[in-house]
């Protein structure tokens, strides 16, 4: 691309560098960003410096947080034994949305990747530890996705719990609600089937 | 979705303002931009501020630039007497990287929109006539969107024109290089045939 000016050039070089965004989407976003006046693009930038200089990660479980400690942690309403492991915070949030979940979270800030040259000692397992030495956690719930990574770590996870007499578990796996059963690969469904659960269960969970 | 955190919400809404980016896109970004150092974060900002402080409308063409006339403009082997109507800066840069224009262009800065707001004062028309009027132009290409908005624009610049004794061109319309033909338009392909041109002419062209 023959971009005309070096100012709009570093604009665009700085806008293509996110994830997921080519040269021409930042081309597009900078020139909609030429069309703002010069209030709303201050107000643009500085919510993205703030991003570094105000935000906290929640001492007690690693969330995102304005404060020292995250909203759900300080919920008195929460259930403090019941932790539930996840590897971002759009995790929580995801999870937060389903409005099913009233315990604790605990975010690793990411999963055991080789590959990536993530280890262990790079995620917040240690804090996990030290957070069922303090407190009385009664179940540890993992919510890790289902690939090579999330196995690995799931199981690193167990491993290191072991010692604990804590009740580990890991959300359901099975057929996605909606899902016809012939679009469902082999492993997903021959689970479902291996992991079945009594009808009456199933009928009030949908209650 | 439940962010957790008011600065993260903010930079999300922000970042979500922009045309084609949903609010879970611009939550992945603004996570993003979160895992840089504060450097990064700066140089990103200012990269965005920069573009309204510093970057300029070329006085001649009203492509953009850095100075007060741009590039295209200032060079002189490029033929003034040519002039390449165009709707906004990427238009100038798409036929820039064809190679195969040596002319000036002039950025109109939109095309004709009743539907939003759009007429042909908001456009830099009276700029492109009084560029006429000053100096010695032979011809006139409008290289504008073959839709509803583009032709209005293009026979609004026509009517204008028509008291000038400048040659008014188009850019051609036709079947795209590598198109098969049973899968094009009936218009396209209906023009294509009314336009055709002499075989050795095409060959004069690929070659």
């Amino acid at each position: 691309m023959n971009i005309p000016s070096k100012i709009l050039q570093n604009a665009v070089d700085q806008i293509a560098s996110l994830p997921g965004i080519g040269k021409k989407t930042a081309l597009r976003l900078a020139l909609s960003l030429l069309k703002r006046n010069e209030d709303e693009i201050s107000v643009f930038s500085n919510a993205i410096l703030n991003l570094k200089h105000e935000i906290k990660q929640c001492k007690q479980c690693y969330n995102l947080s304005d404060h020292e400690v995250c909203s759900i942690c300080e919920n008195p309403h929460r259930n403090k034994q019941l932790i539930c492991v996840v590897e971002d915070i759009r995790d929580v949030m995801a999870i937060e949305s389903t409005g099913q979940f009233k315990g604790h979270y605990h975010v690793l800030g990411g999963i055991i990747s080789p590959m990536d040259g993530i280890g262990p000692n790079d995620l917040k397992i240690t804090e996990l530890l030290s957070r069922l030495n303090n407190g009385n956690v009664s179940e540890i719930i993992l919510a890790l996705s289902t690939t090579m990574e999330g196995d690995t770590t799931a199981f690193y996870l167990f491993k290191k719990l072991a010692s604990h007499s804590i009740n580990l578990t890991t959300i359901a796996r099975g057929v996605s609600i909606g899902d016809e059963l012939e679009y469902i690969d082999e492993i997903t469904l021959g689970r479902s089937i291996l992991n079945r659960l009594p009808y009456n269960k199933t009928i009030l969970n949908n209650t």
